[in-house]
């Protein structure tokens, strides 16, 4: 083996190395910990950032020992610079335009179209809404309020147009009338836990190829063809494209 | 029994009149007819009529011997003279404010106030979309341009506004990136041609409430709760809300 393929830091050599931006909770974030604590998804948190200094996401990275920074966006005088420190800040845990992704869990800033060029096709973010239907801040709650009879959730990458890029994976969930709008929002939730996690795997493996608006999901190494879709039984429905693979289905 | 109880027509006690407008092919019109001669449908197509002279929809009605009526909208000075003689007509077929429904299947032609006025909560439409993503003229091709990898079709109550009513049901499928919009619409028309029935279905039997936004759907007399939702297994995967019931399931 020559020099060049020692490995410098052990156990880091095969994941791939995420930048998770919060600006609240961070569960999603969790769920993503959680899959790579099973061993289901290859990859690492190098660096976990917050426009709110307060945000739990960021004591969530700090109990687990992963860099946690606070860049309160009011501090910066231009939303310019305030996303210049933030590629600088992912770029130094080595997450780069070639290497890793940005992921964006419950992130509420528009980023800059410079932000967006730092890491082409490598920025991904979760709605909860079937997009295009009811993109912005209260995905759930407005799907609950227009009367729908499926909601769900949308894995996407990141373009300069809010909940917009191309779609990586939807799930579908019944919506109930009368049910409200949190009690939606928490079956989406749990949808969310298993399809951004396995979204950020298939771009870890390098599956996922983007064609205009499609996104184009290559089959595994092994064993066999990724299912068309998963199903949760008579009890849980719920309908997910492309399929959940293994290690990522609900518990 | 009273007088007053007797059947004039005999076998027409007890199904529900249904005068159903279509511009073109009339698909959905096939399936509502099929679903009335498998006996799941407990209703009777008393009148079809086109805006189109020679939308197929009409001759499909002749040949069941189904009164058909064309009624070309450039042969009226207004909107709201053709929708006066539309309402005219099905009011003379035995569908009016209080008894049976109207059914939009691929009808082009934006409805007036009027007209929805003289059928209160008794005008209903298909969409080949998961609304309110993708109104308009070409739900499924703009689902498939998109990239979604869920799409599907809805069923819901019209109102003043193009493709907003309340929801009634709503199916997904799942949409595979590159298979193009005619491809997909074709998977969603099969799920069109089982759900549609089924509102219908439900409206003819009373069991629908309209809340605001919202469709209540009251459970059957016998023998069980609705379910939840339906599912064609792996091979042809869909999630149906509310759960398709007996009779009207996919073949």
């Amino acid at each position: 083996m020559s020099p060049a393929r020692e490995i410098p830091f052990p156990g880091c050599h095969m994941s791939f190395p995420l930048a998770v931006l919060v600006s609240g909770g961070g569960s999603n974030l969790q769920s993503i910990l959680d899959k790579i604590d099973s061993g289901a998804l290859p990859a690492e948190v190098r660096v976990v950032l917050s426009n709110k200094p307060d945000a739990y996401g960021l004591t969530r990275a700090r109990e687990r020992g992963i860099p946690a920074v606070a860049l309160p966006h009011a501090d910066f005088p231009t939303r310019a610079a305030f996303d210049a420190e933030m590629v600088r800040v992912i770029n130094a845990h080595g997450v780069d335009a070639k290497v890793g992704a940005v992921v964006l869990a419950g992130f509420m800033r528009m980023l800059t179209p410079e932000f967006l060029r730092a890491f082409p096709q490598r920025v991904v973010n979760i709605h909860p809404a079937l997009l295009p239907s009811f993109p912005g801040t209260h995905g759930a709650r407005d799907a609950a309020d227009y009367g729908v009879r499926l909601a769900g959730c949308t894995v996407h990458f990141v373009d300069e147009i809010m909940d917009h890029g191309p779609v990586i994976i939807q799930a579908a969930v019944p919506a109930l009338p009368g049910e409200g709008g949190d009690a939606l929002a928490a079956r989406i939730l749990a949808l969310e836990h298993c399809i951004y996690p396995q979204a950020i795997g298939w771009l870890a493996q390098g599956r996922l190829a983007i064609e205009g608006r499609h996104v184009r999901l290559t089959a595994p190494a092994a064993p066999a063809a990724a299912p068309l879709a998963s199903w949760g039984g008579a009890e849980r429905p719920y309908l997910v494209s492309p399929g959940l693979e293994p290690g990522f289905l609900p518990r």
